[in-house]
């Protein structure tokens, strides 16, 4: 192996690194945001904005990095598809920091208002989507394409709770209107949630695709 | 000039061509979206789901472009940033064009209820966003800076009356507990456009950006 290949080898590995640290990142925020919204922490809501601090530095650096790599590497084929599917992903990882953000922002305006009875999906909408972050990330530093695969048919358990959601909180809001805020609230968190699911979903099609060279985006059949 | 300094150029104006186009795409699915919900033509919403197949067409074209112009270019400097900003961009048109069809879906479900007081606040949401998609690209394809930053203080106004829309709808559901659906529908329609002026956003940042080299999305500063 030549130096070349190895600075080849060396910049990848770290690109993967710390793509994987953002989504660790990720993971933690969400799961910060949904304990103080459950919880009822008022206070650890700002420690939801730290941590979206450290995936907004994150995604800077990923996209010199993969900048950098373009420059001096000039990848081809797969490697080529491999930094342009980081790209990609970098930019979904640091939207779904934004999303975590929301949440925390709602969730304090939810904590000042008076409680209401909690629909059990959002926590399940959390708890899926922090494994679709893990595994989407996965199956994207292992290339592994059925992994992938399995995380668009847990978007669809996302948004199947996000319906649920948004049904049980507008029939109560029809009979508690002084509680409308609240039921909201609630409404604007589970959207957020299925935003992130949405995300995770994008990183899983970049991966089917970097893998396969296939565009699962716009209704493209599996092989 | 040599032959393949031709060919760069001519890709890049094509790749340039392509991007504007598809802005066009986005800025009539949001018009066609609109203008059948407010004069109530539930049959014109049809027509937005046709355009978006074009955007959609559009991303996938893109996308390929990128990725052979790169493998066969290697464009280094501001012709790399300005590869590297279509690929982000890309992605923002396509999810303006679902943002777009959510309009459509959500427009067709408030059409099908009994009609509510309109707050004029969305209609302007919407004027004001198909003038950001369309400066934000004029900024990118004439490298204008000064008017990229014209477009993140229009996201203000966005927000601004995201803002209003909300708080009348809500003080109306509170009097108007029948018409909770319909409210909720215009609600989430305010939260469509006003993340469509977030991705009209990502563009301008991205041509300051590619201008100035200066990052501004995390809160960087301008020169």
């Amino acid at each position: 192996m030549t130096p070349v290949d190895r600075t080849f080898d060396i910049q990848l590995n770290e690109l993967k690194k710390l793509v994987l640290a953002m989504g660790g990142h990720v993971e933690t925020a969400l799961d910060l945001a949904t304990q103080a919204l459950t919880k009822r922490q008022t206070e650890r809501f700002a420690e939801v904005h730290k941590v979206e601090q450290a995936i907004n530095e994150e995604h800077v650096k990923v996209d010199s990095a993969c900048l950098h790599f373009l420059a001096m590497q000039g990848p081809v084929a797969k490697d080529l598809r491999f930094i342009f599917s980081i790209i990609k992903l970098n930019a979904d990882l640091e939207r779904m920091g934004d999303q975590a953000v929301n949440i925390a922002y709602t969730g304090k305006d939810y904590l000042n208002r008076e409680s209401i009875p909690w629909p059990v999906e959002i926590e399940e909408m959390s708890r899926i989507v922090r494994l679709m972050v893990r595994e989407s990330l996965d199956s994207f530093v292992r290339e592994d394409v059925d992994l992938a695969r399995k995380i668009l048919l847990m978007d669809d358990d996302v948004d199947r709770r996000k319906d649920l959601v948004f049904k049980k909180l507008i029939t109560y809001m029809r009979d508690n209107s002084q509680h409308i805020e609240s039921a909201m609230d609630l409404i604007l968190i589970a959207r957020n949630l299925e935003r992130l699911g949405d995300h995770a979903t994008n990183i899983a099609e970049e991966v089917i695709f970097v893998s396969t060279g296939k565009d699962v985006r716009h209704g493209g059949k599996f092989s």
